[in-house]
């Protein structure tokens, strides 16, 4: 084994084009198309030319049910017939019960007790067994390892999962097809599996894009793991963005080290305002977690005028009784 | 002149297919065409298969851009010089201003004190000039009045215009070319601009198709007219679809009764559950008006089960600070 032979065994697996191609044709007869929409009045704010790719109008309301339906529908029969187990804040959560429902398997669902009440009834609705966990990784980890022990059930991780990567990286294979010149392409980061699967996408199709992470200042832990060099996981981080509370893993911190231009953080209020200027303007209803990919080019912090700058908007799952507007 | 022509000439003027494609072209460069989305689950709460095309995601957020341009951009040199001038409670005020502004020419918008303060907003951000006065019928109709005598502005109204109709007609014409094969077709009535547009345009394309027009409980003078057989206007109706307290014309009227199969009476608590479910489920901002159009599917009292439902959502203009969900 050649040196070069042995650093690539060492490195984490990661989908490529061909695995993504494949999650593509395996999850299109199941999921939406999202269109990807524009506004002049964000583009006078910006002073760019911005598209916005809009998985807020997918299936289950975010992209997850991409990584979700080409995971459960990548196992094979002895393995499906088991069920599958998974642990998520909310959108992961109500994407791994639809796409097991389609599957006709069940879906053991770990959420921690302070997910958004929208995000539970979904994951009722779609047929999801719930139980619930404090809100740290610790808890649902080990919740969801009790299940499996009890059920012998599949782990469907939310994003430390090849079939998750190149499921969720489908979203950047339409948007390029679409847009196939962008300059720059944003997108949330929380455990990394979007944002490492559209950076890989992204890259393979256009090796000149910039792909930039966005997260918020209140969950910095991808902003400081790139600083440092290694994975520093955040236990409690409080932020509006409830789909954003996750930590990057080992393997999605190296798809990013080599993909990702640069993390950008956003305050809590810029969130907000984000938000409010998607709904008014674009009238779109996006949850936190997709404004803080917007947040970064309305506020100037990053430097894109003039470009053409693609947005990945995550998710639309927000609780029209507690929303952030005064 | 024989018999018929006599009555021809009676008849108010109307368009037809060959002026609404006129306009299609005259607009489409400045226009966007706008997506037609779908719901599983809209789907299975109606029993039915539903088409939405989204108006709301509309430049101005709302279809009347279609007409305002049409009509503006129809105006010789010498009109357009003098300006135009136009009564609104909001969506068709914005429309006027920012098609006058792409024209290059002046907008005086007379607006009803009661206009929402987001329509308020849109038309200053737009460059029209406001003069408020008292909300009715002939307070708007006496404020523009003494615009046209001081300035020689051009009225564009609302409704009461064929190149008005024409334009509002196009939103049908794209609707039809993305699904041929609806079966029912459902608009919001107001004055009647869009409904009679759109029945016009969607009966020429497939006369099977059946019409519908949906109107608040609260202000119902279109169903009254419907059922008296004449023009009966309301002077104060009081509904939450700010967009639609206006009464049908003798223009409108005409064109309705000859192509509209039924008016469709929703109730204000009717009108917000279905907006809340438009914004829940399909992620989409839309104004109390264009649930009117969603009400009667969710509802149940237009029998539509099992056929394919279009569903002109005509517009996303609220105010975010003054929601109507608890």
């Amino acid at each position: 084994m050649s040196e070069a032979e042995r650093a690539q065994n060492l490195r984490p697996s990661r989908p490529d084009l061909e695995t993504i191609r494949a999650a593509h044709l395996r999850i299109a007869p199941h999921i939406h198309r999202t269109p990807v929409l524009t506004s002049a009045s964000l583009d006078a704010m910006a002073g760019a030319r911005l598209y916005f790719k809009c998985e807020n109008l997918q299936k289950t309301g975010s992209f997850k049910i991409r990584g979700a339906t080409n995971a459960i529908f990548s196992l094979n029969e002895g393995e499906a017939s088991q069920g599958v187990v998974t642990h998520s804040s909310g959108n992961h959560a109500a994407a791994v019960a639809l796409a097991a429902r389609w599957r006709g398997i069940r879906a053991w669902i770990v959420m921690p007790t302070n997910a958004p009440a929208a995000k539970r009834r979904a994951v009722e609705a779609y047929g999801g067994q719930i139980t619930f966990c404090e809100p740290n990784l610790r808890a649902r980890e080990l919740t969801a390892t009790e299940i499996i022990r009890q059920t012998g059930a599949v782990l469907v991780h939310p994003f430390d999962d090849d079939r998750i990567i190149a499921g969720q990286a489908t979203a950047a294979v339409e948007f390029l097809e679409e847009v196939p010149d962008l300059d720059f392409l944003l997108a949330p980061v929380s455990g990394g599996g979007l944002l490492s699967g559209t950076a890989i996408a992204a890259k393979k199709r256009r090796p000149t894009i910039r792909v930039i992470g966005c997260e918020p200042k209140n969950a910095d832990d991808a902003f400081r793991s790139f600083a440092a060099g290694r994975v520093l996981p955040l236990d409690h981080p409080n932020t509006i963005a409830d789909g954003l509370r996750a930590s990057l893993c080992e393997k999605t911190f190296a798809i990013l080290r080599e993909h990702v231009e640069q993390i950008v953080l956003v305050t809590e209020e810029e969130i907000v305002a984000a938000m409010r200027y998607v709904w008014e303007r674009m009238k779109l209803v996006i949850e936190p977690s997709s404004a803080v990919a917007v947040a970064p080019v309305l506020t100037g912090k990053l430097g894109v005028a003039g470009k053409k700058v693609g947005i990945l908007l995550s998710g639309g799952n927000v609780d029209l009784a507690a929303l952030p507007f005064g």
